[in-house]
């Protein structure tokens, strides 16, 4: 890419402490929000206010094809990617039905789907090329490609109003791919990194583990994060890489859906750790990979409801907490304005 | 009360079926949705519907004072319970953010608060005593003022529109009063039902231990459903039986909020078990005994957020996932209608 776009620390701890005040004395116990307590100041310290306001929130669909796909890794045909961006943009498809609920603007990124799509509202057409490469025969990527996916997951983010990105994704094989990069920046092995996707079998499970250690063999010289991304990753993991970086890059709040989403918020933090301040984790999902990985990565993710979908469904549904942390924050009346008496005891 | 609601168990197996299959028509891999699929299906038992539209959601917040709040069992003074709902109606309190985020319609009920309140709109006014009385002396209520409660709450839910009732409560000192309840209930020892409430210190909470005991072992006769509430409930615990009561017998969606509502519930579930066919519960609150009250009563919260306030605030904050599972019943593509290929191993 052009240039990896600069992410500070966030490290203020006046406004910290001014988010901790403002939080505690709002008309309720202290604490009793829990979690929403957190949020709020999370949302806080990255918005940079005692009363950040979450506007046009963007919720980006990147979807691409995977060459590894064609190892029989999945228990869904490749058809089936271009097929749900379809569904994506007719409006019938789960993270339609959410975002329609929730007002959030719906963005489909081809990064790389094996077909050509009609120009419409809402797709954008950033693909090199028609699918990665079988990682299991060489790199998913070449150097080219992948660096034009990064810097169109950067321009991509420029373009789109807003603080808030919430992450998504569809590419049949892409639980492959995140599995991959989850062993090899982490080091888990690679059966603790390995799930059913969208629902094998047993002997399913045995063949994709088994296709997908070959990979990992291949490429036992890819350890620095691009050259995992590159080697292992698809073509909608680098372009949603790239704008995670970006977002991060504009203090936007990134709200990171499930196993896919975190394997491209994993590639970004490992070149810039500071990412991780503005993502909030929505959930975590029923892919058996997942919970080890926001372990690994410190972070707790909102909801727990077995959801194994993808497409940003998770960050749809958990959009309505980050509303509220930041409505409560905002909105809620102070001990002293609504003349509410404080803790006796 | 008049008469206990008739409220017949729903074992409807060909909606259930119908529901199941149209779940998995939807174009995603079965299952994927995970506890939104069975939450969309006890939402379409409960409205009859393979289609369920959820309709005018009522958000109720039942409040009442508690003699026993005299004896130091709260970290709060009961004044605050009317401050607060001063505060619930001047849109100040979390609920009160939270109810207009969502479009909720927000009633607070004054089921029996040491105040007079001047009438405005949202406020409903049915109690017939000034708070309940010490438990730990007598019964908290007289059988009429129970009764008048019980049936003030069937009554106020025959004036509300829509299909879907979300409880919450207000009052100091009822923590207390739903700490006894389950221990009556459930059998399970006091010291597992009685918690930190608004945020007691350890010897705050050795105090409140120390006078609930001496509550339950006057009352130890009170053992059906009604007396045990007469003895240690309060007034706002009553009119939320009543309420629930008459909420499930109409076939509405009842979402249950934390440890107190999940009390009403509880006494509403022994005079009449099939009220939990009805019944969301939001979350689990951080208040120690409700994990155990969940788990005793067989259900699961869609949330976990250490959440310990109270208002109806957990059931609002869950109310968007009904709301999705709803949507995504009604309004989500099949695989047939969008023509995409179905799973292929």
């Amino acid at each position: 890419m052009n240039a990896i776009p600069a992410i500070p620390t966030i490290d203020d701890q006046a406004l910290g402490q001014a988010l901790r005040l403002a939080i505690d004395q709002k008309t309720k116990p202290q604490g009793s929000l829990g979690r929403l307590e957190t949020l709020a100041q999370q949302i806080g310290l990255i918005l940079g206010s005692t009363t950040p306001r979450l506007e046009q929130p963007q919720l980006v669909v990147f979807a691409a094809d995977h060459g590894v796909a064609a190892r029989g890794v999945s228990a869904y045909p490749s058809s089936v990617t271009w097929q749900m961006v379809e569904n994506f943009l007719a409006g019938g498809a789960a993270v339609s039905v959410l975002a329609r609920q929730h007002g959030l603007a719906l963005t489909v990124v081809d990064c790389g789907v094996m077909h050509d799509f009609a120009p419409r509202p809402g797709l954008v057409v950033t693909k090199t090329a028609q699918g990665s490469a079988d990682c299991t025969r060489g790199p998913a990527m070449t150097a080219e490609q992948m660096h034009a996916a990064l810097d169109a997951g950067v321009a991509l983010v420029r373009t789109l109003p807003g603080n808030v990105l919430l992450l998504g994704e569809m590419g049949i094989g892409n639980t492959s791919a995140a599995a991959l990069l989850m062993s090899r920046l982490t080091g888990e092995p690679l059966a603790a990194c390995v799930g059913r996707g969208t629902g094998l079998d047993d002997a399913g499970l045995a063949r994709k583990l088994g296709v997908l250690e070959e990979a990992l063999a291949l490429h036992a010289q890819a350890v620095a994060p691009l050259d995992v991304l590159m080697a292992l990753g698809g073509l909608e993991l680098a372009t949603m890489t790239g704008a995670v970086l970006e977002a991060a890059s504009q203090r936007r709040v990134i709200v990171v859906d499930g196993f896919i989403t975190t394997a491209a918020v994993a590639v970004a933090a490992a070149l810039s750790p500071a990412v991780l301040q503005r993502c909030v984790f929505a959930h975590c999902s029923a892919e058996s990979g997942h919970a080890r990985w926001l372990q690994r990565l410190g972070v707790q993710p909102l909801l727990d409801l077995g959801l194994r979908l993808g497409e940003g469904s998770g960050a749809a549904l958990a959009w309505p907490l980050l509303d509220s942390a930041s409505r409560l924050l905002c909105d809620m009346a102070s001990f002293a304005s609504a003349g509410v008496s404080e803790k006796a005891v």
